[in-house]
């Protein structure tokens, strides 16, 4: 039987602010990937959003981030390795604290934005990224793009990997995201977002913006948690999977 | 034979600024209490301070205080008992990272600053310290003013807690320090200063302000880590508490 | 004619964060109060804020606070004095740049949240607050609750002063507001709030909790920029005023 | 008559952490650029720096930097033109008031560390950081790279700006400075430095590492703050400049 984990981006409200719609989307979804403070999120937002995966028995990862609140690390930084190394361990270190006082365990950790997107093209700080987390606890999870130089960091380190995709991305004949600068990055039909993801779990493949069809792994799908369209999408994305037969659950 | 332990605030650098000198003072030391990020030090700084401490086995232990960099943690701040746990989960988590990423075991916490000394008078803060510690790890040890509030909710809560004594500052007949806004308040001859915790720890007494013995609890002596006099002080009480056969270890 | 101003809070968003409706209540109110970048603000969403100001002939304030973003300058923090004066004259000298960028002028400064209520009792902050204000533009006016220390620090140092009153609180026999701790603290009638402020501007009276009138000076007005029921508020009073001949308008 | 400006980085020590050495270097500089509280600096440190400044004579400057305290503003980060815009109008701001504050007037704005590194050769950069300094000031003088694009942005803008040279870099025959990372980036020997700098002032012209003479355009050198060997350093070239008869003033 096929399976697929749902992940998706929760707990990046700050103080008075708040940010994404997380006890409806933890209804549809199987890993929760909580910010640590240094993009989104604060300690009361780390201990609340924790418990609240908790209770909606969804698998706990770290969503690690750049120290840039006011750019939601979205921004590239010119960060080393060992600035990546040590931000890495910081964070997965407090989110775990609060994964322990709730009784809880960690499954996972996935870096956020920028930190992300750098990671996936770069081996010195995938590196750094897949050390950090494995000196941390070596049983956790990395979750990476699939195909990326974060993949192939977290294995060549010894750790899980899973490898993420997107639904509602389109992909290019080297397995990469179309960049987001172009007029085909996103696919904004339901139908095509889902059946993409629905070929990607079950032949694995995708088929390219060149025309043809090549290998991917999905291990988990990003599910974005923001917006009323993202909540009808997380519903019926989750819905079709199970109507393929497919389990829907994490590792 | 009498036994008592040496702490010292360390890893108080941030970024391109440095404080402290702490590879000189953890010669003199059996426990470092460092700083997590939110008053002082930053992740690249906790990495090496926690392996410097390693290097000079000094016991490790988190040192929580309030958000207020520029402030370094010294200025009251009316957070709620909420704020307080959540503050501390967060910074004993960071902080434990990195001592499970260097192989090592942490010790104890002991809360910085304001925070300390809100903590010392305040039920409720004290309870929400001792509550936040005992749920990340209840093996650690929590160090608090010797008979504060602090000290009793650890008890309360079923840590271990350590006694904290002073060298430099005077006390009144309740077992409270003489106030900083006092001309009393400190005892700036070194000697003096020796003799006052000598007497602590083999009588478990202090001669109060008041001209008479109080009982006093003195597990560990805080020593400062900055300027030369501190480095020059600290040697000077490691080795006449060692004179006095008084044997000078962690926990 | 009796003439009585208008303000609200803005400028309150942060990075991707959004609060307040800052475009619908600008079309009621006649001062906006913009936040500076220490409890909430950053430079770009002040840029705009100066910018829809401008755009809706509000005149402009710099609504300075203490460094708390997550507590959104909420929480009292022991400050000094010279530390008050310094954090004015900074987050002052800020908005006061996006002022001058968009070919405005700056009106007034209002304290915000913990820093404004501190000062209110407290003339040694107050006076910091009066004099960082003059120094800067001995032109602006001090915004402050009416009958407190920091109308007074104003007055003593030259600087014109508005007094505040509120709506939907209610007061104690000695000008001071209850305490939101009492039950009693808040109107939460419409009707009963707008008679209170009519009340307030045509008699220069209010009626306190002990059951009779006490003198109360009333030059501008503070609404609640967050929630639907704020922006019908903020429109029913700004109509209510105008139908008892007063001439809503900043100074 | 020649003449040239000798401006240095001040006011970056930050809360309890002191960096540079502001008194003594004040003595020999004539131009200080004082950080604003993103990159280093706060409220008192800024209050203090431009009260130093004004009591020796030096002309004032801001010296915006990214938000990056941890990392001094040395890392590059993806900003946008509209992002800087808005840094740069807060910063120049700030310091404006301080400046204002305390009786002075503000000559120059010099960016800092990456920002100045990535405006020297970023167009849409240094013209939106020329035009935040124009909305806010059109007198200011833009400090920047010689021959960079923040020069040419300054000029288009109208601003009037200074052509900044380094007395220890090395130069490429293109009149960019020798990238750090290559062996013969710095000059260590003083008495070359100060020989380059007196033929920049005298001849305009730098002898490259391609073995031959270029123009270049010398209003400002910039001197080094930190270390005592700066300090001689700063001593050292105000003498030796003023024996060649060069007229050490700002502008």
């Amino acid at each position: 039987m096929y399976k697929v984990d749902l992940n998706c981006d929760l707990g990046e409200s700050f103080g008075p602010y708040k940010i994404g719609m997380d006890e409806d989307i933890l209804k549809f979804i199987t890993s929760a990937n909580i910010a640590c403070g240094f993009h989104a999120g604060d300690p009361a937002v780390m201990r609340k959003t924790v418990k609240l995966a908790l209770e909606n028995k969804a698998a706990i990862g770290a969503h690690p981030g750049l120290p840039d609140l006011v750019g939601f690390g979205r921004r590239n930084m010119s960060v080393s390795p060992q600035d990546v190394y040590d931000m890495v361990v910081y964070q997965v270190g407090a989110l775990s604290a609060f994964v322990k006082a709730e009784g809880g365990k960690m499954q996972h950790v996935k870096p956020h934005g920028a930190l992300y997107n750098m990671a996936a093209k770069d081996q010195g700080l995938s590196q750094a990224i897949a050390k950090a987390i494995y000196k941390v606890d070596s049983q956790l999870i990395l979750f990476g793009l699939s195909g990326s130089e974060l993949i192939k960091a977290g294995e060549d380190m010894g750790l899980r990997t899973a490898s993420e995709v997107f639904a509602d991305r389109t992909y290019q004949k080297d397995g990469s995201l179309t960049p987001r600068t172009r007029e085909d990055a996103l696919i904004t039909n339901s139908e095509a977002a889902i059946s993409q993801v629905i070929k990607m779990v079950i032949e694995g493949k995708v088929h390219c913006q060149q025309g043809f069809d090549i290998p991917i792994k999905a291990d988990t799908i990003c599910i974005h948690g923001d917006g009323v369209h993202a909540l009808t999408f997380a519903q019926e994305i989750n819905k079709q999977l199970k109507a393929y037969n497919i389990d829907v659950k994490n590792f």
